[in-house]
């Protein structure tokens, strides 16, 4: 399928898209650069890239590079690729979980001719670095490009095309929509809530040290889900909100509403409105059950379970 | 261990207790009373009591109730219960998710000689009624009793032990404590999550028709997790809130502090102290894995996986 692929960043995402490649022997040529060495050295010794190193002449010849760092990091990587991709029909693509922010400090600066195909697998673990990675990660999941934004056309339909196979041949679901469109979805459905669970364990890090040590004991009633989503990378996370702002403060903003509501409600002990209220939401888990999202068989890697 | 058991209420909890009862051979008799008819028949259908009706009266010669109704329909049930309870030495628990509440309205109204313990096992899933039970609910669960409150016994220590020896025939774990310390812990641990997870879901169903097919399209990225949690029982949680409404309020109010701390981050693009935080929570999860309370082999019960 390529003949040569670089992935800068060679985290979660990065080494199981690298494992992916291998696994189904979709590139002649495998190529890693991090700019951590530790990072370049655990490659090195898992021996899941041909070459690994924090040089970005490195890439040079690749048909695919693949952009898997933290949203705030793509614009200066992309500038740092460029010199390496002058002259080639390369096609570069991303992994962020916000796109129209990722497409406008990339496109621009990438050389004429080389198509960025904007993606984001919906795919992932609480768990970080290239040892975390594992082929299965991406299986049954959905993973969205983005090769629009507003209406306008940023990518070669061929182009897209190929990003597309690769991802179906990685086993995922692939969608086409609009980048402004992905933000608004995914402020709803993946950034609020990391928010509010990464603000609930929060609150509970701020109690005094017996009562927390209680709330850990008993987590298993709810607390528990809330601590796995909130042990996710912090800088990933951070970027993310910093660069969907306004979608994730919009919702937010809507949430606030809803819980100043339901905090009235109790405090009234208005039972009428908190038990109309709950029906309500349990509509949502029919649908979500209907629609086939309610669970997923988890692969195990390296030994861990991996509740994604 | 028992002569008879009756249990009032034969939702999940009730018929749970039901179906571990019989399992392990702990009762001679097994009576069934619901105010609804058609559990009882549902009850009789499945065979998982000796008796299943609707009047109290069937409660008569029990040396254990169990009372597994929503917490504000305990004073009810106790006054109910009373009169055929009068002159023996039976023991009276309960399985509800509030505990002060429970002994405020309970303990006065049940006849001398008669024990109350106060209860909660900490399991459940989002499925409710008789069908939705199963015995293996218990097993590695904590199970919480609350025989004081605020230093005054309320119960003898033989009831105590013999309601604990129960839990622990079911496979839980049990866990004495104090009646207003349970209500502060369970509201951190299960309380403030059962509400933002009731909320998100909430604003989510607010959508327009469009956004909202697509949020539950791609729920898997983080909301589905939630939309699990609020598709809990609407009647048990609305009492739930407006039983603990101090204790809940109480954390809702720290919560709601450190969301309008995230919110003004985001909206500064204050990186450092968005990173800070991220980080801090992480440390929760490495705790809650310490404690082994990070994950559970869930029992299949009638062919659905039940994920608690």
């Amino acid at each position: 399928m390529f003949k040569q692929v670089s992935i800068i960043g060679f985290g979660l995402i990065g080494s199981s898209i690298a494992r992916s490649l291998r696994y189904h022997n979709a590139t002649d040529k495998l190529i890693c650069v991090d700019y951590d060495e530790k990072v370049n050295k655990k490659v090195s010794e898992l021996g899941i890239a041909d070459i690994a190193g924090a040089d970005m002449s490195l890439i040079s010849d690749s048909d695919l590079v693949i952009i898997a760092v933290p949203v705030r990091t793509c614009e200066s990587v992309a500038e740092k690729i460029s010199p390496y991709l002058q002259g080639t029909n390369a096609i570069v693509t991303d992994v962020g979980s916000v796109k129209k922010f990722v497409i406008d400090s990339v496109t621009e600066i990438l050389p004429e001719g080389v198509d960025f195909v904007p993606g984001h697998p919906i795919a992932g673990t609480e768990y970080s670095g290239p040892e975390a990675g594992f082929r299965e990660l991406f299986i049954n999941r959905w993973c969205i490009l983005t090769p629009e934004i507003a209406g306008k056309k940023i990518a070669r339909e061929e182009s897209v095309n190929k990003i597309a196979e690769m991802w179906r041949l990685f086993g995922s679901v692939v969608e086409i929509m609009d980048a402004e469109r992905h933000d608004k979805i995914l402020a709803i459905t993946s950034h609020l809530p990391h928010l509010i669970a990464y603000t609930i364990v929060g609150t509970a890090t701020d109690l005094e040290e017996d009562l927390k040590s209680e709330v850990i004991k008993f987590s298993a009633s709810g607390f528990r889900d809330f601590t796995r989503i909130a042990a996710s990378d912090p800088v990933m996370w951070r970027d993310i909100f910093m660069s969907n702002k306004e979608s994730v403060l919009d919702i937010l903003q809507r949430f606030d509403e809803d819980l100043t509501a339901l905090q009235k409600f109790i405090r009234r002990s208005d039972g009428k409105n908190l038990e109309e209220f709950f029906t309500k939401t349990r509509n949502v888990r029919k649908k979500v059950i209907e629609a086939g999202q309610d669970s997923y068989v988890y692969p195990i890697s390296l030994g861990r379970k991996i509740e994604s």
